[in-house]
């Protein structure tokens, strides 16, 4: 009747960061800003984490558009990095595309600026080649909660998956005991509520 | 053309409350923390009047996660409770589904904490297990706005059905006459502006 | 691919009001009150403009529930009024049900308080006889926002197409040519901007 | 330059609790009717705590403003009770203004219902005679922001403190020290966040 | 202290409504157009209950800015009407100020479009000829949220009292007993949640 | 599994403006008139930039509703104009049907006021005769969220897609080579973050 | 009792414009772009309308912080204008005062980016020196509510006056007489609800 | 007529951080803690910044208000830490009051949780020793808006200047050219958006 149930598997799944560039971040505002870096570098950290494949690219970066911001490229040395000439999907660009086949996997993990455009794009591209497509959404960004709606809509009504970074790092990591201790940093890193709760945890039972 | 009728069956139903855990209801803020509370033990008191099956599980609750919130434990002190030793998707935990199983219901009503991962997860586990689940998504909470929208929308695209507590209650119960005392005390309880209602009509017809 | 254009025809349409009760409505509050009570009233004034079957429809109306809005009432002197004795789902109700199909109309035009509950289950219901199903979502009220998304999704995904009472009335109508002053009355007496506009022009081109 | 410090003394305070009534209740708009139960029960409970004299006070309760809520009824058996026979500003009523007198306190506590009658009034009335006015403004509720926006600074302006009833409880207590349980009983039965932590926290030292 | 609590009179009130022209109307958006449109009529019913003098005046109601709206216009036939051949603020124009200093009145109640200016205006005018001024709020609209609060600021720190017509309405009346069916009846026709309590008092009381 | 992605082709694809007219735009309040003017010509720019045939209709403009904007007007001469004499519906009218397949284009992108019926009905005609609908939906406007959201639901779940002007843009332009001074000139009339990044960016190069 | 009313006057009146930069505007996020991009052309348009001196000044214009927007470059040609070698607080510097008093007038019409720091400060240090200080509050942005809020309290609490720049047209500008299609033209420019107003009174009127 | 300009200075300014502790920060609902978190490091980074004696203190952190959270305690190992025994108002605390004395400074900067009690208790009590307060809102948090309004207006009212992190900063430095690189750094480690334009600005001028 619905959808079935494509679940996360870290032994298939690549990661796309789609043009989260320091000029096209000011066109953002359908979240708060300090929240969407935390987002953004949280997946980006969440992708370290489960050693994804990842795969960053820009567009125009050398125009207005702005640099890819900068703790991204310092967590991705490696990483395929296709700088596009000029293609608005990225999935119109050869050498994206065969990075991400390179990959060998079948689960696409998508987020980027701006939602309707650099995430939606590729994502309805994908899925029309029989990719299973993961819309991280809070780690996407656009003008206003109406163009996000509108994206989301298109998206999810094609077959995408919307989660989140939280969302996603959960299915992928299936069970605490594979690391508790690395899953805990991860999120007392980027969720301060969660630290709260560890360091009143630490404090308290040490007594 | 869309999703046939399942309605709720009280004689077909079970209820999973996932990880309302003290330290984790810190992480909820899509909802008012009184109103919260509210639904959950709405929804627990539902539980128990109706006489469903219910079924109780926490993650790591020795750790910051905090252990089950004390109304539930004592709403509840015979039901299955399954303290999760580190699977994330509850489904995931054997004990958790066998304990499902064992209820010989069809229609799971799911609640938990956070939305997108505690709730989401062992619906779709259950929904490609054929089972019928109804998301009671007022006594369910995540982080924010985005993350729950996102959620609900991979939930009910898998084919759940998204519910409420009080919309649980009426279609269990189906008929007024069932029970007017015991329906109307349990609104009474958790909607105010219900109780009010009641206050002035016993006020006025005692005239 | 998606579903197919049923489009409101007034010769093929009846309209159900459910529980529009004055204790009931001080649980709406998803939709402001003045707002509220303005399109309930607009959606019944239009049911008369166009000539259409209506049936009312109360839940324990001698209780806290209060009665039928006395304008609903007013309005309807002659419609097919059942007092349902405790069943919730009004189509439960035998007695609803036979005033529905004698109507002899396939598209049902649904609105009632509150909207998971009193509206849902009756659109679920019809859905799965085939009917056709409207619900005026504007003119339909709920705890909160929350609890409306929940249940239009539900009504959604079963089949049902969402109107408001603006829609309703242009659907119906077709041409503003079948009767100018009639249809501009009904939305001057409803919609202030519109009557504004009206005013205006009249002034204007009276010089 | 400001208004001067008027600090709170639980020796020198008194609550009035005007026209909590379960008619009246419907028309607050501005603040969600789970938490406004919640903060109207807690400012009652702070003044049971501190023993300060409390006065309730109701409008036309005969009609359809409804009986004051049973809860307020209950916790203050022995409390004066004016019952208005007509009087909207209570301090027009001679018997409540009496009553107000004979507690000899110069710190007025107020809360109610609606905020910009009920509660701006005496409070207006009262600061004319030179009492100290605190108005708890979560304790008061309103049909809608704009109309308490309002209310509130027709009270600030005039020389009101607006205040919380959590501030009015820890302002009134002054040191942890003087009742360390009591106080934390207080909180933790009004504030679910705060009962979470103490759970947590009873949970954790046990260990 | 603070300022010192001018109370309406009603034989010592006036009211000015200031340009709620149909062209103007459309400018409104700090509040919903019907909740807007009843709070002006509610004004306006108020006027006429008190028997209070009434003056109107408009802006340009020969151009763009539309004529008066017609509901205010035949409840105040014999009012006096200046129509400002150009002066912005109502103030500036003798007849007006003539016709307000006409009634004697040392109590000004003023409303209007927009609030910054229409209302804003006269207010801080009438204010530095030493007459008290209530602005009632929510029978005043303008463009956006930021403009009202900066209208609002403006005229608060120059001495206005910021009222709505509610409040207002209490204030004249002071005792229910003066005419309980009058205000009952003005209330029912403008405020549906208080209509709805008065119907189901009179059904419950009627058994 | 999802509805298959239909990308836009500026070579298969035309524009229908449907009732952006004067008076009518009075009625939009879901969006800010600010950002609705700029969406809406942002919108027509597109259409331009990339030559898309252009429809222009209107209802009842002679009276109330007002004329068509004028920015319209002067952007598109010699497009066909259709002013129905009475159809609700554009598709209604054989005019503009003719005109619509006169483009020989197989692909829609609609806008219009107000959303719910100049919009969704179009669109549900044309996706009946199946034609490929997508809604911009920031540059179509209606009454409020509540029937926004309903409007958008039922248009999606008929198979239209929910776009953007930007979105759309973007779509049609597929890669920046094409032109990168026109569609960076599109972006910075109509987007004001766009336009200080170039001002920021041509400053700083020039160093 | 409260503030008199100091009264704008074009004869008296310079406006300050304070670092609206291509760079600093990414920052501004407690106004939409479109919106606030118009109401600050509306404030310059207005200044020039009314022949204001107008004074410029950025801060650090050659580095992050970006050009002034060329707009306002363009529409001030000869104003003083103040590249700030690093004084945060334009009133810091002696040119900016210099410039300011050169021009003879007591009252300033301050605006600018961001609301906390580049228009409190001089608006706090220019009360201190006894000038007359109008905060245009719809021109002047901000990182949030939150701020922006703040910023407004500490400025009303100086002695500063809160004001849109249409208020601030309408107070310069006095009685449309003065110049009925000069006034009309800039509020249609910047007022698209106005502007619709307009084209429906000349089309209605034409006939 | 205002509160005079007591303008920030740093060789006369302090900071006092009230009760930052891991279990209160649960509390905190007024603000996103992504963005909380992220003030109040801001803060403190900026009282480091400019050597201001800075105070830390905290309530019963060995209960189940936790620990001050150990951002806070790395950067500042040196400060007077009071852990306050009991007293709600920490200038109830000799200890605290000393070691504010001890500072010599006039002017207190203060911030903490909850606002009305941790933040508004001993900004009213230096205010009444003749102490200049500035209260920074936006490192300040509370249970929700009405709470956090309420504290506001009260502060203010009793002479409290409203500032955030970043016009705290701004006020203190003065001047850019005191050391342009180290407020930079400050500003782009805690404001998304400025880092943003400063890694656009180091890319575009380094070609």
């Amino acid at each position: 009747m619905g959808k079935p149930y494509v679940r996360l598997d870290k032994d298939n799944a690549a990661v796309l960061l789609v043009d989260h560039q320091t000029g096209l971040l000011s066109l953002v505002r359908d979240i708060d800003p300090d929240k969407f870096k935390n987002n953004v570098l949280a997946l980006a950290a969440a992708a370290k984490y489960f050693n994804l494949p990842t795969i960053l690219t820009t567009s125009f970066e050398d125009g207005p558009n702005g640099p890819l911001v900068p703790e991204l490229v310092e967590m991705f040395p490696d990483a395929p990095y296709i700088a596009r000439p000029g293609q608005i999907n990225a999935w119109d660009n050869e050498d994206f595309v065969k990075a991400v086949k390179a990959t060998g996997k079948k689960q696409l993990i998508i987020a980027g600026v701006v939602t309707e455009v650099c995430v939606a794009f590729p994502t309805l591209s994908a899925l029309a080649e029989d990719f299973d497509v993961f819309v991280v959404t809070d780690a996407s960004g656009t003008f206003n909660h109406l163009t996000r709606d509108s994206a989301w809509d298109r998206m999810s009504q094609a077959g995408a998956q919307l989660m989140t970074w939280f969302g996603t790092s959960c299915e992928l990591h299936r069970d605490w005991r594979n690391d508790v201790e690395g899953l805990g940093a991860l999120f007392a890193q980027h969720i301060p509520d969660y630290k709260n709760l560890i360091q009143s945890y630490v404090k308290n039972t040490a007594k």
